[in-house]
């Protein structure tokens, strides 16, 4: 029997998690919701052509947390409403799907922590690129002791999304952000796989952060090029700066390096690196190297003296011996959704988790404290890049948590 | 007329040196100096085989500075004398050609900016990664506008030097101070490259910088598995984290993120990034981005909705088009020295300020700015990431200084 699952905010977000859902008979869309009605319409004509049972409708997403056939209820709505929303979903018993972002402040973190740990269901982030193949890789051979002892990561995002000037126009909310906000807004895609390759808040934690922000120079002259010199739109103000660097030091001494950039024009990366003491994973070389297993050679100098040379290994090399469980398992089935399987392995944990009563893989505590790291971000930049402390959201339970706190087929 | 150089402290690196001077007319190599007797007998040895003049030789350095017929002197020495005897030989009236590396104290460097400004002489770190093709053809592309306004960037020593842990026990001291200290011990390469093409002390400046240390590792692990717990060489602990992150904030408003690990296992980079508001370079990536010149298209998501990829060029592309005119001229009459012709560059643009009577394309304030990195990098890390400031070693020069403030044919 399908899981009954509520959207509420029917934007492009939505529309790619329903694509991903056509595809996979675990998940029912029993409700949408929407403030604006066009929204709601355009969704319904989706189902129609698809052939799929049309989901109830709602305008007041109250009304949707009310329905007592959604047993999950999943948020693509705006960055200053989801938190709030996935709250309320939890408190009438729901599992909440989130979709990625930041914090706007810690309070609406700890608000979400309490909301799931009295009535014990699940807010997750759906955030795919922790089921992406390379990433669940690295970490199948992280936990098979290739990579040795684990010290340092690196991620980024960076997209070109400086098209976002033209959108404050509209009140779109990211722009907004962009405008105003001085941080590290976007964090997720690559501080998630990190976080559970590293065991934070099962075993490890972050400590703290110092955070960086360049000038800005992306956002307005797209604005300016766009509208001119206006005095209004061509002339508004981004506090956002181009490039934001964050470093977190986590618990057992490793240290991660953020980078956010998304306004200028540039390739897409996620800039991954993850680092141990026997090995390493670059997503912008394309390479591991395994000590042992990759290759060494000894060379001489201009001055015949002798020094060594390490080489990457492709990382498709590793493909067949290394595949995580969890993509071989769905690979043979077919991997749906968009954003090469990674969605519709996202949603499916999502639903495996609500279908047997268990936590989910990303849990309360992961979004909390992957979601602090925006706020403390922003904090640092406004402190002149002074260190910031990360709240512990588990009071203490991460030294004794493990791995297992979250089991199942989608377990990370 | 070839220039007459001295070389005090005759290790590798003074083997790679003369390897790359034997090709160069431009420079005779006239006077020699160690302590040790065994290194200025195999020095000699080499002038020998090479059919060259054999230099004069000394014991003491306080000699070869005296040496009246030297009138330049390169000091190969460890890090913890090399600004002593630059300064000395400044003193003595003689250009000082150092080698790459950080600062212990900041007095150290305003010492060495003190005697340059006293006696007119230059004080140049012979930082071979300057004259680096690729770094050469960005700043070419830079200064062309290509880039639009600058913004980023990045750079790293990342390079598997953990044998250094068995070179304690002989009292190397690149590997003394990976014992006793905890910082980016190594930044010039990449900064080095950085900074010229970002105007520092010609119009911008370093203004402060946040530094990041991970616990260690990797040294202390090469020690355990060469010698063993023995309690002596095999326990011995470092104080070097193995990646070491700084953040550095510039006067202009770009930020530069250094990247330090020499002590894992791992393919050599230098991690280079040049980012500004039209155009990127990243070395990991092998390429170059540059808006309007490199490929961009409009594809659809699986819901339909349109989205923007940007493409790499190879930077080998740019080449034809964009090589910087002193790699240009020099690569006509064959490269020389080790490291792709970089030696042979860096030495030819000392020898030729000396014989011009000009100053170094890389002075002694880019000495002490560079140099600086090392030493705020450990107070920092000592503050637990606090931010630190950089001096102004220019005193205020660096506002009305220009990148004609060193002319000659190999300014930068």
């Amino acid at each position: 029997m399908a899981v009954r699952l509520g959207i509420i905010g029917l934007g492009p977000r939505a529309e790619t998690l329903v694509a991903a859902m056509r595809d996979l008979p675990l998940i029912e869309v029993a409700a949408i919701c929407d403030i604006v009605p066009e929204r709601v319409e355009k969704m319904l004509s989706i189902f129609k052509r698809d052939g799929k049972p049309l989901p109830r409708t709602y305008a007041d997403y109250h009304d949707l947390i009310a329905d007592t056939s959604v047993e999950g209820v999943l948020v693509p709505t705006s960055w200053n409403s989801h938190l709030a929303i996935a709250t309320e979903a939890m408190e009438a018993g729901k599992y909440a799907g989130i979709e990625v972002g930041g914090a706007s402040s810690i309070d609406e973190l700890w608000g979400l922590v309490h909301a799931s740990e009295r009535t014990g269901v699940s807010c997750m982030m759906l955030e795919n690129c922790c089921y992406g193949r390379n990433e669940l890789m690295v970490m199948n051979m992280v936990r098979k002791g290739l990579f040795g002892e684990l010290v340092y990561a690196e991620g980024g995002y960076e997209h070109d999304l400086s098209e976002m000037a033209l959108a404050v126009e509209s009140g779109n909310e990211r722009a907004i952000h962009n405008r105003f906000r001085r941080c590290d807004l976007y964090p997720t895609h690559q501080l998630g796989p990190i976080a559970k390759t590293f065991d934070i808040n099962r075993g490890n934690r972050f400590l703290s952060l110092t955070s960086s922000a360049t000038k800005q120079v992306g956002f307005e002259a797209r604005a300016a090029a766009h509208y001119g010199h206006d005095g209004k739109w061509g002339d508004v103000r981004f506090a956002q700066g181009d490039v934001v660097t964050t470093v977190i030091k986590c618990a057992r001494g490793e240290n991660i390096t953020l980078t956010h950039c998304v306004s200028l024009p540039r390739p897409y990366s996620r800039h991954a690196r993850i680092q141990g003491s026997r090995g390493i994973w670059s997503e912008d070389c394309k390479g591991i190297y395994v000590e042992g297993v990759s290759r060494r050679e000894t060379l001489l100098d201009i001055a015949g003296n002798p020094y060594e040379e390490c080489h990457w290994d492709p990382v498709e090399k590793f493909y067949e011996e290394y595949d995580h469980p969890i993509w071989r398992e769905y690979a043979k089935s077919g991997l749906v959704g968009g954003h090469g399987g990674m969605d519709g392995l996202v949603l499916s944990a999502f639903a495996d988790a609500i279908r047997d009563g268990r936590p989910t893989p990303i849990d309360v505590y992961d979004v909390a404290a992957w979601m602090a790291t925006t706020t403390l971000s922003e904090q640092s930049i406004a402190l002149g890049s002074a260190p910031v402390a990360y709240p512990d959201f588990t009071n203490g339970k991460w030294m004794t948590r493990g791995r297992d706190a979250t089991s199942g087929r989608f377990a990370l």
